[in-house]
Parts: structure tokens; C-alpha cells; sequence
């Protein structure tokens, strides 16, 4: 597949990297050496056997073609992984090798080993967006902006209560995935069927101790078909992309030409086009989105397999290995553009009072409605609030301006009254309480 | 639409009954007057107010046409909502109604109102599966079955360790959703673009307030557009839908004539065709099947709608109430089939045992390889036991007579060994401990 | 389940009386009269059996309570309204009362009848909003706007153009649903198994007129679990759901305070906020935009349940129902709404000019490069345009200014050569060609 | 990524090998240089200019890597690309490199060029699903099965009668898909926003000229952000998808060890399982299923997409390559697959004939209701003709035999009536008839 063009690009280059065929191979080794250990202490196998079989891979080199190409027959990576590391070894040592076990063992505690510094390193991305927010929340506390309800301009927020609302999201995620790294990336071995057909009792101990052998959650029982933690994991990687999807929207928007208010960092050819010089794309933002689109699509696919027949799925297991993968490699991506975006955001804060001034002030009428209401009754405020503010629009008076040349608002209000009313920066509600709200809470964790 | 006819079949009566346009706005209604009872505790609405508004609405009819046929223009049913309640006030009690709301407010926390009693009908119904499942897994503890692989046969569980695989999945769900139900469904307030415009940092204070007042969980923040609460709720009722699914897939393979294992409980006309008198359709099982695959589908709103942008969503949010709804009640209707499918699951024990024995014992293979290793030789064993097995199942004779035919076999395993291998109820692995550590786990919460 | 406050906004009110529970098996009645008549003209039945079943259900009122509650212990409405349907009858009729059918082909049937002029009538919508887009690509075939990539301000096209557009998107969408209107919503009958059990071949003869009875298509066979046909249906309704959605986003994009190039028709109370006077929201746009999302979700429900298990689905045929009918009635309302935004657009040409000009003129600078090259070679040109538009961008001076007073630029290009290429209105490209391309396309069909 | 172990298990082999990124690279080098060529013919680029280029391109090696990293900063892998040809090439050509084009241009055409051959591809597949469907529906056309409905046994069908219906599916998706490959893969020309700025209605002439030089499909319009085209494709790669799981799901379910009506191919190692020795899994059944979810999953994502803003997507756009790629891959994968089973199914015609019998006859309940009813009534015919059923199933004996031992039947009704209507082989409907109806719709096109 043309990767490196169409699908490597939304994914962290680094993750790329060790996430590799070598790695997941590397990955089904460890399990079966870890599972040799462990048999090895419960007195299964003869002392000093994981020891002699360490030593007979220690400079083996998988045949990776061999392994691909062997996954026809028995559909999945793990049977032909068998087959050649059985045949690898000693002959005493052959019936020593995945004894017990069966390839969605070795497959499934795979992807949990290869996954566990992935979602590391997306707490690790997700901290340091919580940091930048923080500089962020700290430096605009005060920095007024318009607030937009259905994309048209109410009435003024700061631009330090918008970064706490992406950062509560961010983090919200955050603690939503964190707990899974330790606790919901469990090992898996139940033999064939998941009851350690030829073990008794001995075959929990065993999943026991290869969890803590290999660093991996302990199970209650396997899991073969009991794909909730697959689900636990990827709805909450989704939950990380819906967070990082809604500020690189908000930027987004924010970045249009006729809003400006904030700007991509720049850089040499950072949002360049093919054709037009002037250009200076949202292309982080572009890459975030494309991202996290293709994850919603990868967590449909988990969603639809999360009921498996009987004691192992038809299609529905071999459904979720590569959309679990690509989601978080896709997430990963994500969030390293994202950190860029954070701690390199550039701000303009003098577009921002431009834009609160274009409707000539008419985004305060509510604050003037209220304003009126004890003068002209309810009805009548609301009514004149909006008239005044289509005339402001049309004529390009100040609202202010065109209030107070009414009538009963010339008697009843005083002008002083009218300009405090109409100044967006002295209208900006909760916002310093949120943000200081807001920090407490992302530094309470 | 033909609702009755096409989709409440999926849902919950009860809950039907529980989650009407009359009590979306009876929510709606208790916003506003728990917004004026907070704000008249708080000194700005004068002492009485909420009391008086209370009053006002004790017999007051909502015109549940007028506010359907008012969405139109305001895109929401808060809308036409606050007109309708305002108009029905005295003169001086309408500026103290909906004071510093947006329909928004009202409108995110009526659904969370109404969500309430359904989720904690769902951890009811959850908490009911448990107790069935610990019933019959305290009955079948030992009962031998086949486990199956693919579809395929391949070596014996127990019918205990199966439930106790389906008992696992559900209360992992349910440890997922319960906590939302004290955390997970917050109060929405924050008035027009979230940032409690014209009330300064009591604006924090209200909505803190008013929480409490509903019994709903405090937000850090307004989340207008911090959709997470919403993607975690919809996750977790569809994790809640797929552990559902997987018992009742189950169950429907189990029931298939050809297999005979389970048997959905009887009662007049249930599973009735209306052509064939002998049928008996797992209909419950179609019916769990049919409402988890609209809950998938609901959940892909909800992802795909997870950012929304700025201070207010632009269909984003519009596009959340029906799936987030509807996903509730069909969880609660799958649930209540489910519990109905536990509680009444017909077990035959007999057929599960004659399951195991259509092959001949060929199912056996891998513990006869096993026992004939050191005897033949890795190799050499795992292909005997399976040209026995293909010879046991051309010619129905018995796995073990067809092995103790072979030559080799014959002189280096005892018969009686032979037998005990090839004996799948003393095949079960660690089907017991697998049981009683499940039923320890179950009840630790 | 409170739908006329969250589900039903977003659908054709007409609609959605003409597609009801009493709909719903007026429909199933439709089906059995008229295979009684096919049965009675092929012989099957005695003469004037199908007319005294008419008679008989003239003004039967059946019991849709219990019909409902009947569903659950057959899993579709299909058999507790044949129950009732057949005790409905004298008792030498009661034999002739669905014979040979089974309670999919009622139910399918009822659904392609049901379907049906919700067809037809999103047809129509589709052909009005044609008809408006030829007004408006009329009227702007020549008005000048910006053309935005990633939402940043590009290159000069007309407003025509756009318009052109979103009607070709629509205009496919229409022509791959319009012939599904005739050979898409196929008669169901195929009996219990789907092979006419007890008719031998003149079961297939039924069949086909069955279909010319019911005025719908002839499958080629019974479809019960051959779902293309509903696979091609739901997708089909979700391009002509994708391609309305684009031109709604389009719409709320432009609507924009800050862009201003459109708004949606106005009328009493329409896009009012529940507490900010001033506000006029794309409304239309946010319930379009609202309904089209939950199609989506539907038509991944009905993906997910292309394949159904061998002779009857086991609940992916019952999640079918209801995605598949709210799909139909989602559309349409979106369709009404598009309809009232593309024939009352407001259209603000000014606004367009005025956006053309905010950024200097800098949007002219791939132009510039090309005039510049020759002069300057390739990368210098390229590198002076940008370096100027950015010049212009932050000092405020117009484009053609700042380029003018450059050194090699003064020297080699004419003043009056740098006003026309830095003029957007005189650099439209194809814009009109494209437009009266277009229109031929439109009005070919 | 580990594709090569858990993505490209699920793909063809083949078509993995031409559609790599190098074939991309090939593909958008093929965009240029055909742009040169129509461009010189229109007269805009001199004599040569296109041999010229060609000649450049000859033997360069494009910088593959440089591409993949320059990709992050412009958004898409046509901006590095377009730089690196750029550089590749004689000064005086530099100028005619790209001329009008903008990199959707170059991307979504090198798309739709490397899409071709893979619908060619699958379509061709498709092709000899049918010829062995036809050959299977000859073969079995006449041999009886049970029909089973929710999984339960319902009444007799014929294997070859299924086979049509599977046929059908796949047949009327590749009816859908086959159109596409002449009209549904449009060449890509609008320049930076989609008018041909800057060429006047000339450039819509080159866009006609280029689509016909590149082979591919010419548009009405440029389809930037009407992305019905991309819509049509994917929804019937998941038509052609949905079609094959379906099949795929049949021989799943009829592969069972309890059921074992047939069998997938056999062949060296096929369907082997890591530990059971005896298994021979439905590995292709598997791996087709595996792969159909993800293509719905993918699927989901472009319908999320089909909405893109404007005159370019800001990450919409970039979200579809991957699932749009990958789809293509996967079908064919699945399909290569699915030829196999068809083409070397294993069919047990002795095992369908044993389960017809497994309930005693008790499946022939409807046709002996029917043949009771004038007797007994139409009530006690069904009652009794279900009694008997579940005595049958009881007991073990004969369904004749319970119903003949019955007062009434003994006397009513005839015994060779009896074990006429009892016997499954002589109560096929309209299955012959329904084969050589599908044989001849199939063979029709």
C-alpha cells in the first residue's frame, strides 16, 4: 500500500518506527519466553529451559516473509511465529515451546505489549498539551474574544476560557486512558479454549505470573471473547482523538482569513500550497482532522466486533488488530501535531478586539436588553435591542450610538450606562473564575 | 413514524412509559425553577420567587404541539419551552425566569435528567444478570461442554465457565457505566456562550448550585462544547450493549437445531413463527441482536460528533439527543431480554454431553498429541492424533480405539491412559478455578 | 420516547404523518389483499375470495395496541397482525389469509410501500432544489467571490460556480436514487424458506404478480437474506444526505458574522436565540446538518447488516427498520429545509467583493508569480509574491502597491498589467464555462 | 505499522504489489506529464515540451523518503512532489511543471489511476464467483438441505437454491461496482479552487482532453469538495464487501462440526490451529469477515466526509485515501478468498440429508398443518401438527409415525398422504425454478 504517502503522514513518525513487523515479532517472542519462564518456576518445565531458549534466539532471525506468507493457512501471524521459532530450537526444547498456549495468546498479549509505550507516549503528548494550555490559560486570562454559537458572533469569552475548555476535554480523556495503561492492557493465555485445557487449577496461576512477568494487566479470566477491554481501550483512544479533533476545529476556524485570530506556528513551507504563494494553511490542523476521522471509522469497526462467538471470533478478532493499532498510531500523530499547535500558537489578540467590534457592537444586546427591561418592560427591550442591532449592522453606527438617539432610552438610561453596557470587555462573565477553575483542576491530578 | 411497530418492539416498555415528551419537558421545567430556587438562595432573584414560579406551574399545561411545531425556528425545544413558561407567568416574574440560561442549559440538562433513572435502571438490570449468572454458574460448575473455535469444535469447558465469561463481560460494562451515574451526567449551565455572561465568577457558583439541586453531577466547566461527558456516557452504554450482544450471540448459536444446547425459555407463543407451527425462534436473542446493532450505529453519531465547534455545536449537538436516547432505551430493552434469558435459560446438559461425543473423540487430539509425544516424537504425534481424528470421523468409530489400533501406540500407551485422554469431562482445565475466581471477582463490587 | 422534541424536528413533518403505525399495516393489509387476488387469479384461490376480504377488513379497525405488544414473543409485527388478520375472518376465509407467506414477506413489502412516496416525494425535493440552484447560477453567474482551501482565502471564483457545485452534487445524488424508485423497492415473497414451500414453481410466478399488483419491482428472487437491495437504498439515501450536508456547511460557513457573504431567509422568530436578541442562526443549516449525521449512523447499522445468516436474519434483519425508515424520513426534512434555504437564499454580493478585498489583494498572488516569472525566474517570483502579500497583509497597503514599488518589479512590468492580474474580478477562470456546463448537465435529465 | 502480519493478511497479494508508493509516485508523475502533453496540444505549452519532460523523467529516480517527510508540511504528498519534479528538470521546463494544477488535482487523479486496475481486479473476481456459482447451482440443483431461519431448522430448500441467492448478491454488487469503471473514476482538473483560475473556459477543454489522455472518466465539473464520486465508489466496494461476508457467513455457519454441510478446500496446513491438531478451521470464511468489517468501518468514514468545506477539505478530504485504498485492497483480498471456497467448496450432500432428518420430520410441520387443516381445523391443525413436533423431538421416533398414531389423522388422512407431506426431499417449492430463474439473470450480463 502507498503508506508512506497516504496514511503515514497522520501517524507519529517515532511511533512508526517501533511499531514495526520486527517489533510485533519481538513482541510474540517475549510472550513465549515469558510464558517459559514462568512454567520454569511452577516447575512445568526443567530448570534452566527459558534460560537454553533465550540463548537460541538471542541472534536468531525470524524469517518475517516466511511468517506473512504462512498466515493464509491458519489466519493469524501467530501460528506460522510457532511453527518457525519450534523449529528454531533444540529438539528436547521443541515440546518446552508454547506449551500450552494458543495463537490468540500469543497475539493478543502481543498487541498489548506492542500498544503499552504507545499509549505512554500519548499520556506523555497529552501532558505536555496541558502544560502548554496552562501558559496558554495563564497568558489570556484577560484577553477578550467574541464567543460563537452556531458559528455567529454572541457575546464576548476570553481566549484563556476557550484553551481551558479544549484542556478539560484533553484532560478529561486523558484520565479516562491513563488508568488503562496499568490496568486495561491484560495479558491473555487460556490455552485453546480458554480454560487451560491440560493444566487445571495451575493454568490461572500461570496467567498470573505472565502478567507480572511481561508488565501487563492480570485478567479476572482470559479474555478471548470477552472483548470489553478492547472496547474500554479503543472508545477511550477515540475519546482522546474527539479531544484533540475539537481544538484543531476551533483553530481551524479560528485561522480563517476573515477571523485571524489565531495562527498555525509557522516555519519553512508550514502550510505552503502547490500553486498559491499567499497560502498559509491550517495543515497541522488538516492532519488532526484527517486523523482523528479515520479513527471514529477504526472504533466502528471495535464497536461491531465486541460480541464474539463462543470461545473464539469468526472474522470478528481478526477485525480489530489493525484498526486498533492504527488508532493509536493514529492518535499519536495527532496529539505530537497538536503539541505543536499548543506550544506554538501564535495569537492575536488585537484581531480578536477587532472581531468583537465588527457588528458594531450589536453582540451586547443581550446585556442591553437586560439593561432595558426595567425601563421599557421585557418584550419591548428584547424587540428594540434587536432592531437597534440590525440598524448598527446596516448603517455602520455604533450600537451604543444608535440606542441612545431612542427616545425612552435617552430619558430612562443613563449614557455612562449604555458604554459600560456595550463594551465587550467588561462583559466577559465567568471567564477568570473558569480559568482559575479550570487550573486547579487539571493540576489536581 | 411506525414507532410502535418497528421500534419500541427493542425498547423497554417501562421505559417507554418513563420517557415521554411530557417528561422531557417536565425536566425542562425543573431546570428552570431549580435555576430560580438557586439564584433566589443566592440573592439575586428575591426571596419567594422560585416559590411563586412553582405555584404558577403546579396545573399549568404545556402545549406540547405549540413547542414541537416551535422548533423550527429556533432549532430546539428550549426554545419555544422558555417562550410558552414565560408567557405563562405574572408580568414580574417573567424577567426572574430563565435568567443568564441558554436553551442549551436547558436542554443538555433535561436529557441528563431523564438519563438518570434509565441508567440506574440499566445497572438494575445489570446487577439482575449477575445474580442469574451466579446461579448458573453455580449449577454448571461442572457441567462439560464443548468449547468451540471458530465455530468449530475443539476441546471441553464447562457450561459454568462460559456463563462466567458472559457474567464478566456485563459487569465489566456495568463497573464502566456506574460511576457515571453519580459523575458522568452533569448539570449544564452556562449561559449563552459558557462563560455565565453578566454574573461574573457567581456564575461558577450557580451552576455548582445547581447540581446539587438536581441531584446531577458538578462539570468544572459548562461543556457546551466539551462534548466528553457525552462520548464516555455512549461509550459505556454501548460497552453495556456489546456484552449483551455477546451472550445472546451465544445463545443463538447454542439453540441452533443442530446444536441443542440452551433452549430460550418457553412461554405462550414465545419464538412463534407465523408459518411454521414446529419453530421456536430465539427471538429474544434477535431482538438483544437487532437493538445492540442501532445502538453501534448511534454511538458512530456520537463519535463523529465528539467536536464541536466553538461555544455551541451547528448540528453537532442537535445530532446527539436522538442516538444518545435511543441508545438508552434499546440498552434497557436488550437488558430486560436478557434478564429474562438468564433468569428462564432452558440448559441441556444432556445434548452438550452428546455434542462432545459427535466427533468421536476426535477432539481430543491435542492431549493425545500430547501423550503420545514422548512416546513418537513431537511430530509424528501431532500427526497421528489428527489422521486418527479425520479416520474416527470417516469411519465413526471411536478416537481412541481408532489410536489404539496404531502399531506404535499399541506397545508404548496404556489403554487405559488412552482412555483418560480421550475423555473430555476430565479435560476441563481450570474450568472450576476459572468459575470460583470469577464468582469472587463478581461479588467483590 | 420524547421524539416530537428531539427526533421529529429534524424530520418532514408531512412526512411523518403520512408514515405512521396505522401506515405501517394498512401497508401489511395492502400485501395480503393483494396476494389473495394474484392467488384467486392464478386458481389458488375460489373465485371472489380476495373481494370478500376486502369486504371483511372495509372497516375492520385493527387493534395497534395489540399488535404491538404482540411483538415480542414473535420478534415483528408481521405475526401478531396476521393473528388478528385472520381471526378477523369468516372461518372459511381464514385459510386463504396469508398463504404460503411467511412474516418477512409482510413486513418487507410493508416497508418498500411505506417507502415508496417517501421516495417519490424526496425526488421532488431534489428537482425544486435544482430548480432554485438554476435561478441562483443564473442570477451569480458573474459575481465575484473568494475561493477558500482549508478555509483560507485562495483564488477569485463566482458565487454561480458554488451554487454549480452543490447542484451537481445533489443532481447525482438524485440520479442514482430515482431509478431505485422503480426497481429498487422490490415485492418481498418467498414463504417461509424463501423457496415458495408447497408452490413449486408457480411460487415464483406469485411473486412476480405480487409486484405488478403492488406497483413494485420484480426481484429476480425472494431477497430475505440477499440485503443489496436495502444496501443500495440506504446508501443512496445517504448521498443525497452527504450532498445536502455540503451545502449546508457551505451555508453556515458563509454565514459567518465575520464572512457575511449569505444568510438564511429570515421570517418570524427564525434562528432566534432563547437569550441573545441580536442573533440570526443558520437554523436550517444546524437541523440539516443535525438530521444528516443521524443518517450516517443509520446507514452504518445497515452496512453492518448487509450479511444475514442463511434463511432469516437473527436481529440484523430487525436492525434494519428502523434506521432504514428514519433514513428516509431524516432526508426528506433535511431536503424541505434545503429547499427554503436555496429558494429564499439571501445572497450578499457586496459582502463577497468586500471579502475579496481584505487580504490586500494578497490572494492574487499566485497570478503575480506567473506575471512575475519571466522577469524575475520562477523561485524569485514566487518568493517576491509571497514576501509582498505578507508585506501587505501586515502593513495594510494594497498588493498591487507594494509590489509596484519594488525595484525589478517597477523596471519590468507595466503598472497597468499589475492592477489586472492583482484584479480578482477579472481572474474567474472557467467560472462561467463552468456554470453553463453545468446547467446543460442539469437540465439534461 | 506491522502491516505485513496483521493488515496484509487480509488483502491480495497481487494487488498489494502494484499499488505501492512508488505506483502512487508513478501515478501522480502520470498526472504531469499527461497535463503537459494535452496542454502542448492546446497550444499553451510549445512544441516538445511534453517529449521533453518525459525524456527528464525518463530515468529519475524520485526521492521517495523526501517525499514522505516533505508531506508534513504542505498536508498532502503532490506538494513535495511537485517541488522534487520541479527540481528535476531543465530550467526552461520548470515553468511548464504543474501548470494550472493544484495537488488535489495530482492526488485525487493519482488515486482514481491506481483505483482502476484494482476495480478491473475485482471485478474479474466477481466474474469467477459467478462462473463457479453457476457451476455449483447446476450441480446442486436439485439437492436437498434444510432452510434455516434465526439459525433454527425451518423447512427444505436446495444447496443449489442457496448458491443462487449468494450469487445474486454478488452479482447485482458487482452490477453497481462494473459501471464505475468507465464513469465513476473522473479525472481531477480545477486548479487551486476548482475554476481553472487563470485559463479561462480553456481550462474546462483540458480538463475533457486529460481525462480522456489518462483513461479515466471526465467530470462535469471538478470535484473538489463534491465528493459524490468517492461516495458512489466506496459504498459499492461495501456492496461488493457486504455480498461476499454474506456468503462467507453461510459457509461459516454451515461448516460447524455439528452442522458439517460443507467444508472449506482443504490443501497443505489450511484452517491448522496452533495447538488442536484436529481442527480444520473456516480460516478463509475468517479472514473474509475480518476483512469486510473493516471496509464498513472505512466506508463510515466516507460518509463522515462526504461534506467538505468550501472549495477544499481541511482534513476531510485527507481522511478518505487511506479508507478509500484500503477498501479496494481488502475487497479483493476477501474476494480472492471467496473464489477459492467457491471453486473448491467442499459440498456434503449426505450431511444435509442427515440434518433433515435430526427432528424426526418435525421441520415438515407447516406442510402437514396444511394438509391437516380441512380435517382438523385450521386452530387443531397447527396445534397438533406443533404437538407432534415436540413429542417427535421428545421421544426420537418418526414424525408420521406420532401424527398417524393420532385418532383423528388415522382416520382423516391417508398414510402415504402422511409420509408424502412428511418428506422433506419432495417439498423443495420453488427451488428449481428459482436456480434457473437466477442462471438466467446471471448469464444475462
Amino acid at each position: 500500500m502507498p503508506d508512506a504517502l497516504i496514511q503515514h503522514p497522520f501517524m507519529s513518525t517515532g511511533a512508526l518506527n517501533t511499531c514495526t513487523n520486527e517489533a510485533m515479532v519481538r513482541a510474540m517472542l517475549a510472550f513465549e519466553l515469558a510464558l517459559a519462564e514462568v512454567q520454569e518456576t511452577a516447575g512445568i518445565l526443567p530448570k534452566g529451559t527459558s534460560q537454553r531458549m533465550t540463548t537460541a534466539f538471542w541472534d536468531h532471525a525470524f524469517d518475517l516473509d516466511a511468517i506473512a506468507s504462512g498466515i493464509a493457512s491458519g489466519g493469524n501471524a501467530a501460528i506460522p511465529f510457532v511453527k518457525q521459532g519450534r523449529a528454531a530450537l533444540p529438539e528436547d526444547l521443541k515440546s518446552c515451546w508454547h506449551q500450552g498456549a494458543t495463537s490468540q495468546d500469543v497475539l493478543d498479549t502481543a498487541l498489548m505489549l506492542l500498544l503499552k509505550p504507545r499509549l505512554k507516549a500519548i499520556d506523555h503528548l497529552l501532558q505536555r498539551t496541558k502544560s502548554a494550555s496552562l501558559v496558554l490559560m495563564n497568558t489570556h486570562a484577560e484577553t477578550p474574544m467574541v464567543g460563537r454559537t452556531l458559528m455567529q458572533q454572541a457575546l464576548p469569552i476570553t481566549f484563556g476560557v476557550k484553551v481551558a475548555h479544549w484542556a478539560l476535554g484533553l484532560e478529561q480523556a486523558r484520565r479516562r486512558l491513563a488508568p488503562l495503561i496499568e490496568s486495561g492492557l491484560p495479558v491473555q493465555f487460556g490455552g485453546a479454549v480458554g480454560v487451560h485445557s491440560g493444566w487445571g487449577e495451575q493454568g490461572v496461576e500461570l496467567m498470573v505470573m505472565l502478567a507480572q512477568k511481561l508488565g501487563l494487566a492480570t485478567p479476572v479470566l482470559p479474555w478471548h471473547t470477552d472483548r470489553q477491554p478492547i472496547h474500554a481501550l479503543a472508545t477511550a483512544l477515540d475519546a482522546v482523538a474527539g479531544a484533540a479533533e475539537k481544538a484543531a476545529l476551533d483553530i481551524a476556524l479560528l485561522t480563517q482569513t476573515e477571523v485571524g485570530e489565531v495562527s498555525e506556528p509557522g516555519g519553512e513551507g508550514m502550510g505552503e500550497s502547490s500553486s498559491m504563494p499567499h497560502k498559509r494553511n491550517p495543515v497541522r490542523c488538516a492532519l488532526i482532522r484527517g486523523a482523528v476521522r479515520q479513527v471514529h471509522g477504526h472504533t466502528t469497526v471495535i464497536l461491531n466486533a465486541t460480541a464474539q462467538p463462543l470461545e473464539r471470533g469468526l472474522g470478528e478478532w481478526h477485525a480489530e488488530w489493525a484498526p486498533l493499532v492504527d488508532s493509536a498510531l493514529l492518535v499519536e500523530g495527532a496529539l505530537e501535531r497538536l503539541v505543536e499547535l499548543f506550544e506554538g500558537l501564535e495569537v492575536h489578540s488585537e484581531a480578536m478586539r477587532r472581531n468583537l467590534e465588527i457588528t458594531g457592537g450589536a453582540i451586547m444586546a443581550e446585556p442591553v436588553a437586560r439593561l432595558l427591561a426595567p425601563v421599557l418592560g421585557q418584550d419591548a427591550a428584547k424587540r428594540l435591542s434587536t432592531e437597534a442591532a440590525e440598524t448598527a449592522r446596516r448603517t455602520g453606527r455604533g450600537y451604543a450610538e444608535v440606542l441612545g438617539n431612542h427616545g425612552e432610552v435617552k430619558e430612562g438610561i443613563e449614557a455612562s450606562e449604555l458604554d459600560r453596557v456595550t463594551n465587550p470587555a467588561l462583559y466577559l462573565g465567568s471567564s477568570k473564575a473558569q480559568v482559575e477553575r479550570a487550573i486547579a483542576w487539571l493540576q489536581a491530578n
